[in-house]
């Protein structure tokens, strides 16, 4: 399976083309070509410094898009429409939401649009035959890059097409120690959305750091 | 201190009783006084049988308002706001809540009434001199009263008031073997209450049981 990252430069992209690479063939998307060339760069080497080997190829991020069977969306919320109105050829591709609407006061809270989650704003903008699926949602940023640690947190996976989600939940447990939960339809993603400001707030009120979730 | 528990008759109420009752002076509230006692008796027999001496006594659920300096508000969302019409005195009282709004369709949403959460809804129904805090949501309903299992699970406590947060996270951390974590303001309460339908999807999509959280 070729897996595409729009936004794949940032830091959970980043951090997630050094995660998924290893395995699946990695398209690393970007606004800016040369710059997911450059990433590719620096994960080959920090995976091969390890020993790894991977499978990664800079793009932009509608080459990603292009080349994907599945696509992560790795960018900050209020950046999710305007990069989707400049993107198409999402036709029959798999489309995974990490993204979490949030908005800091003296605490963080969860901010979703009117379509009640930043998963369904998605799928509203996507064609119909794409299948959107909210994964990744609750994994602490910092921790995607450092890959000398494992990622040992749960991950709930919302979607409304069974196979769709039988293959992202099958990706999320091909991740380091990650464990895949079916958290139902795409219409419950809000509940998983919203669980990102509760761990920062968590981390903030009692000094941690990059805290992630178990269901046990 | 002395801890009232209202609806303490109810699956939840009671297995709080079980588990707070070794350690504090806990006052079984119920609409009906007579229910209350049995609960208590009922109680006293699971913890004797297991060699643990308790304090236990059954009431009104207003007396258990006013004979407690914590009040525990062990009620479905649906019984809340009736039953706190019926009851007064909670003044310079903390009023614990470890309800959730949540509705069930084909998968469980959560649904707040328009304050934004359970909790800010009991705040806006008490004295000024009450302070409510958020705690135990997501506790799974069917573990409270198998005294002979371990809670090993997180807690996330919300609340305006520096001191009733302190008092209410040491309660939390004296109850088997839950940790509580500082997860901020009262206005932060719908993000731990939204949590509660996570895990009800989740142990539904996932043939689980009694899912509870932690936060690492």
């Amino acid at each position: 399976m070729k897996i595409g990252i729009i936004g794949g430069t940032g830091e959970i992209g980043e951090g997630m083309a050094l995660r998924l690479s290893p395995r699946y063939d990695v398209i690393v998307g970007s606004r800016e070509e040369a710059k997911a060339v450059m990433t590719c760069e620096t994960c080959r080497e920090a995976l091969g410094g390890q020993g790894i080997s991977c499978s990664l190829v800079g793009a932009s991020n509608q080459a990603a898009v292009d080349e994907a069977d599945l696509v992560v969306l790795a960018i900050p919320f209020k950046h999710v429409a305007p990069t989707l109105k400049t993107l198409g050829g999402f036709e029959g591709k798999i489309v995974v939401s990490p993204v979490n609407p949030i908005e800091r006061d003296t605490y963080f809270y969860y901010a979703p649009p009117p379509e009640g989650s930043a998963a369904m704003m998605i799928r509203g903008m996507l064609p119909a035959t794409a299948t959107v699926c909210a994964a990744f949602n609750n994994v602490a940023a910092n921790r995607w890059k450092k890959i000398d640690e494992e990622l040992d947190y749960s991950v709930a996976v919302c979607c409304d097409d069974p196979v769709a989600k039988q293959t992202v939940m099958e990706m999320v447990n091909n991740v380091s120690r990650l464990r895949a939960y079916d958290a139902g339809p795409l219409a419950a993603a809000s509940l998983v959305e919203s669980v990102t400001p509760l761990l920062l707030n968590i981390a903030r009120f009692n000094r941690m750091r990059d805290v992630g979730v178990r269901f046990i």
